[in-house]
């Protein structure tokens, strides 16, 4: 069932909560893969009843990125959702999420900003403002759905680092689940974005699992040393690879790591081109 | 009932919402007079179950602010709510709501921060950051009780149009009851700032409420124009007031009016002493 109102989605979540029944909520922005279909399997698989959320988050957009090329597939996301058991498929307007006018401005429309400390590094140094854009949705769909889970994959790391973050300091009433990155058999993370890539590009996007899979190998062998492991990135790298980072940080405070240990995760962001492609590892 | 934890407020809302009865929230910093007395009874009124948040919030009060000195006074603010009715006193400690250490910061706190416009005007141009303290922990509160009703004095009435945007802005599940100024038999709207004021002091804080009465009974008479609303004040100040604002604005949008009309409300403020004092009132 495809819902494109608040008021319809709150209508069905209010019977569903006077039945009992366990909400999971899957936050999309469309262009379903792989991916998000294993979300949407794990809320199914756990919840009585499950919503996916379609919605290209206007907010999150910084100027100058791909919002008006973003991919929409509204039909496709719909028949995947349908196919793997999802409830409700949430598809709203910009206009029935932020109002007429006034979007992407501070100046009138309520913000949920996480804090610096978790924004100021990887993708929140390029990306300003990103992350209050996320959290200000989440937040909304959180409230217009109130579920009692809500699934995030680990491709987007710090994202649902600073969501796990927001739900603790807010007091919401859910629980994240986070969910594994799946990846083709080449290794290269599904990503919306993946799209883009023409099949050179595709080539050279397996640098970044390749990176990060050589550097859990080096570290399973013993070494620990940060330097050492981020030296041996550079022969997987060539001209079209334009690397904005490789950080060793800890994978719930986002600190930074002297040494490499368990708790650390490996992040990646690489441009090609045009397209900003990111992965991550768990050491 | 009073309860100091965030765990033992979530089991007992619990138990109430599988009953389907209808809770009501009165969020006060405490030092409870008539006006918030009222707040509570009208809960009581309206909402099966009433919940009372007394807690003076660190993160609303600015540098230099009287935080230290703000009156406490639990165990009367205890009774009082009994004998209306209420059936929670929620009282958590500082670390209670905010964890501890990083309080105050920005760096590691998620924040919920109001609309600019809203916000760069009346007391929030003298008090940086209070309305964001005030977001924050109005938002932590409502995930905490999940209210359906939640009440708030016209006496903070810059407060009360910024909570009614947060909760349109994040969709939050909750209805705003807005309950008018109670005051002394002197015109003095009820705070518990007042505890600050000497004898001398109490005389000269009548000017607020004179000022406001004389501009309504001047604005029934027939005059728009504000400059001239405006002058009429200055014949109740004298050398203890130092008149913070007095400005004639849009009720709902906070939009500065150019001629005053039956949605214009009349904010002022004024420091006696070290004493600050905000009244306003409805044309």
């Amino acid at each position: 069932m495809i819902l494109h109102t608040i008021a319809e989605v709150r209508e069905q979540i209010k019977n569903w909560k006077k039945e009992g029944l366990t909400i999971g909520l899957v936050p999309t922005m469309g262009a379903l893969h792989a991916g998000h279909k294993s979300l949407i399997e794990k809320s199914v698989e756990q919840c009585d009843r499950t919503v996916v959320s379609v919605f290209v988050n206007p907010i999150q957009f910084c100027p100058g990125e791909d919002l008006d090329k973003y991919p929409r597939t509204l039909d496709a996301d719909n028949k995947l959702c349908e196919q793997v058991g999802a409830d409700i498929v949430f598809a709203p307007s910009p206009n029935e999420m932020y109002g007429e006018g006034h979007i992407h401005s501070n100046d009138f429309l309520t913000y949920v900003i996480p804090p610096y400390f978790y924004v100021n590094k990887l993708c929140g140094k390029s990306r300003v403002g990103h992350f209050d854009g996320v959290c200000t949705v989440v937040n909304k769909l959180f409230n217009i759905v109130r579920p009692d889970f809500a699934f995030f994959g680990q491709k987007d790391a710090q994202q649902l680092i600073i969501i796990r973050k927001m739900v603790r300091d807010l007091n919401i009433p859910v629980e994240i689940i986070p969910c594994p990155i799946v990846r083709e058999p080449s290794g290269l993370a599904l990503s919306s974005r993946n799209k883009y890539l023409t099949d050179g590009a595709k080539e050279d996007a397996l640098a970044l699992s390749k990176i990060l899979f050589n550097i859990k190998a080096c570290y399973d062998k013993g070494i620990t040393d940060i330097e050492s492991l981020k030296d041996t990135a550079f022969s997987f790298l060539n001209e079209h690879h334009n690397l904005e980072y490789l950080e060793f940080l800890d994978a719930d405070t986002l600190d930074e790591k002297t040494v490499a240990d368990a708790n650390t995760r490996v992040f990646i962001a690489v441009k090609i081109g045009d397209v900003r492609l990111i992965d991550n590892i768990m050491l």
